[in-house]
C-alpha cells in the first residue's frame, strides 16, 4: 500500500469493487451478458435528443433541471396508482438510487438486509458505507423465506424482484406478508419488472415504508443514458433529494427518458417480443434436459449439462469458456454455491439465441465437454 | 418528522441540502447566476452527439464504457505534463469526484479541511458523510493563510482556486509552500482554472498527495452534460475507481466530452472573449466606485454601493432584488460576513453585461436605492 493509499479510510483501502459485466469495445460479439435490450429504443428517443441538441448544442451550456421535474411528473403519470411527482426521485441509473438509499439508511448499527443470491452490488455499496449487513441465504428452491425477512432487524431490506441472477419473481402476496410486520425500509428493486407478471407499485399507497426502484436500462433499451428512479412516500423521496447530487441527471438523459416514457405502444411490443423469445429459450434449455428457473425477467438462468450428463461449477465454467472463445458473451457467477453451476444468459434477438444454441451444440460435440 | 423519515440515519435526517442556483424554466431571463458559459459549445460536440445517437439511437441500448477509457486517455493527452490515463478518473460532473473524495478520505476522525468562503458544497458533502471539518476562515484580503493550512490536521484539504465566490486565484508558489509540509490529501478544485493565469497541473508530477479537479461545465460550455474529472497519482485514482458507480458517465456525455477536448482552437477563442468581457466588467464596477476583487474566473464578485454611497448586506440584497424583479439573475450569498455585502455575477455576453449595467443604473435612480 503506497503512502497516498494509506490516507484513504481503512474500510475503503481494503474494499472489493463491484465487477460489471464485460463491455467489449470491438464488434463481432454476441453480447448476452449484461441484460441489455436487443432492440433499439423508441424512435421518439433519437428525435427528442436531436431536438434537445439543436443546431449547435447551445442548450448544453446550461445546467439540467436539478430535480428532473418534468421527468418526475411523467414517471408518476406513467405508473398511475395515485402517484404524483412527489413520490418520485430520479437517479443517474438505478445504482445511484440504491447508493443513496444505503447512504441515508444504513451504517454499522443499522444493517442493510438482502438475500443471497440477489443483485451483487448491494454488499459493495454496504462496504463503501462501512455498514453492517443482514444476509438471508436462499436455497435452491429460490423461494423467499418470508418469516426470516420479516423478523430481520435490517434497517433497510433490499429485495431484487424478479431476482438476479435467477429471474425468479416474488408475488405481491408474499411481499405483503413481509410488509405486514417488517418495520424497516423495504426496497423492492424492480429492474426487471416490465418482464414480470406483477409488480409492487400498487402496494405503495398502502405501505409508507415501501420503496420501488426502477431503471430504463433494461426494458427501455437505454442502458447508455443512465436513468433509474425510486417510487416511495414523499418523506423518503425528501431524504434522497437532500443527499443526491443537485444535478445528478444530465439534460440529454432527461430528454431521452421523457421521450421513452411517452411511447408505451412501442415498448409493449419490445417487451412482448423479448418475453416470447425468453419463453422459447427456457423451453429449449428444458428440452436439453438442463435445469432452468422459470424466468420473469429478460434473462435465463440455466444449469449446463455436459455431453456426459454432468453438471457443476467446472461444467458451467467450461461452457462459459467455450462460448467466450467463440465470441458469445454470457455471465457466470462462481462466487456462490447456488449460482456457480449456472450461466445467466440475456435474452437477445431470435438470431442471437440461435447463435447461442448452435454454439452450445458445438460445445457438446467437443471431446472435453 | 414522520415515521419513515425517522428510519433515516440521524445525521441525514437533520442535514442541510446544498442550494443550487435558480434554473428558471421560462425564457426572458438574463441568467448570470450559475457561472455557465454564455457561448455554445464547440460545433464538434453536436456533431459527435448526432453521430453517437445514429439513425435510431441503437447504441443507447448498451451500457457506456465503464471507465470512460477513451475520455481518460484524451484528458491525459490534453493536459500533457507526462500524465497518462492512469492519472485520470472521470465523474458525473466534478461534484461526483468531490463526493467520492470525501467518501474515501474523510470521516469523524479524518477531517475535511476547506477555507470559508469557498465552494459551499464541501460542508454539505461532509455532513452527508457525518464527518469532521477543519475550517480555515479567510479575511477580506482573501489571501491564503498558508501556515494554518499546512499545520491543519485535515486528512484532505479542499482548496477552490480560483476561489468561489470571490474569483481570487492562488499562486502555484503558495500551493507549493503548503505542499512542502502538508501530509494529507491536497485537493485543488480548479473549476475555473481555464480563466486563470496558472494552474496546479504542472505540480502533479512532484506531489503524490495532490489532486486537481476539473469540470467541463464552465469553460467548455457543457454544464448540461455533467462531466468532471480528477487528475492525481494512480493510487488515488484507484481508490476513486473502487467506490464510484461502474457506469457513472453515460454514453452521450462521454462522446460530447471527447469532442470538446478535441477542439482547443474553439475554446481558446471562447475563453479569450470571456476574459476580455470580465476585465471590462471589473473596470466598470471599479469606475462606479464599487469594491471588486480581481477575478481570474468567469464571474465577478463586487460590493454594490447604493445612491447614498452605502454598502452592506441590505444594499446587496436590495440590488439583488431589483435585478431579480427585472429578470436579471445573479447570486447573493447572505450566509457569511465576507460575502453578504457582495453579489456574484457570471460573465455573460457583452449584450448581457450591458443589460446588467443598465439595470443597475436604473436601480440607482430609484428612491429606495
Amino acid at each position: 500500500m503506497s503512502d497516498v493509499t494509506s490516507l484513504a479510510l481503512p474500510h475503503i483501502a481494503k474494499l472489493h469493487a463491484y465487477t460489471p459485466g464485460l463491455q467489449p469495445s470491438e464488434s463481432g460479439w454476441t453480447k448476452l451478458n449484461t441484460n441489455e435490450c436487443p432492440y433499439a429504443p423508441s424512435p421518439k428517443v433519437a428525435e427528442a435528443l436531436v431536438r434537445e441538441i439543436g443546431e449547435d448544442g447551445a442548450s448544453l451550456r446550461l445546467y439540467p433541471n436539478p430535480k428532473s421535474s418534468p421527468l418526475r411528473a411523467a414517471i408518476a403519470l406513467h405508473h398511475g396508482e395515485g402517484l404524483t411527482a412527489d413520490n418520485v426521485c430520479v437517479g443517474n441509473g438505478s445504482d445511484d438510487i440504491l447508493n443513496l438509499l444505503i447512504r441515508a439508511f444504513c451504517t454499522q448499527d443499522a444493517a442493510a438486509g438482502y438475500t443471497v443470491p440477489s443483485y451483487s452490488l448491494y454488499p459493495v455499496l454496504v462496504e463503501i458505507q462501512d455498514g453492517a449487513t443482514n444476509v438471508i441465504e436462499l436455497d435452491r428452491s429460490m423461494r423467499l423465506p418470508l418469516d426470516r425477512i420479516a423478523a430481520s432487524k435490517a434497517r433497510a431490506f433490499f429485495l431484487t424482484s424478479p431476482n438476479a441472477p435467477t429471474g425468479v419473481a416474488f408475488a405481491n402476496a408474499d411481499l405483503e406478508r413481509v410488509l405486514a410486520s417488517f418495520r424497516g425500509l423495504f426496497v423492492v428493486d424492480e429492474a426487471y419488472a416490465p418482464f414480470a407478471k406483477e409488480n409492487a407499485v400498487p402496494l405503495l399507497a398502502k405501505y409508507p415504508n415501501l420503496v420501488v426502484v426502477r431503471t430504463l436500462s433494461k426494458a427501455y433499451a437505454l442502458a447508455g443514458i443512465r436513468v433509474g428512479y425510486a417510487l416511495a412516500h414523499p418523506d423518503i423521496i425528501g431524504v434522497l433529494d437532500r443527499i443526491r447530487d443537485s444535478y445528478n441527471v444530465n439534460r440529454l438523459s432527461q430528454a431521452a427518458a421523457l421521450a421513452a416514457l411517452g411511447d408505451n405502444a412501442y415498448y409493449s411490443g419490445v417487451v412482448a417480443r423479448i418475453k416470447a423469445t425468453r419463453d422459447r429459450g427456457v423451453r429449449a434449455f428444458a428440452a436439453r434436459g438442463w435445469f432452468t428457473y422459470e424466468s420473469q425477467s429478460n434473462f435465463i438462468f440455466t444449469e449446463p449439462k455436459n455431453a456426459r450428463g454432468e453438471t457443476g461449477p467446472a461444467v458451467a465454467k467450461a461452457a462459459y469458456d467455450y462460448l467466450f472463445a467463440h465470441k458469445v458473451l454470457v455471465r457466470h457467477f462462481p462466487s456462490h454455491a447456488l449460482t456457480t453451476s449456472f450461466l445467466r444468459i440475456t435474452v437477445g434477438t431470435d438470431d442471437e439465441m440461435l447463435v447461442l444454441s448452435e454454439t452450445l451444440d458445438a460445445w457438446l460435440k467437443t471431446t472435453n465437454a
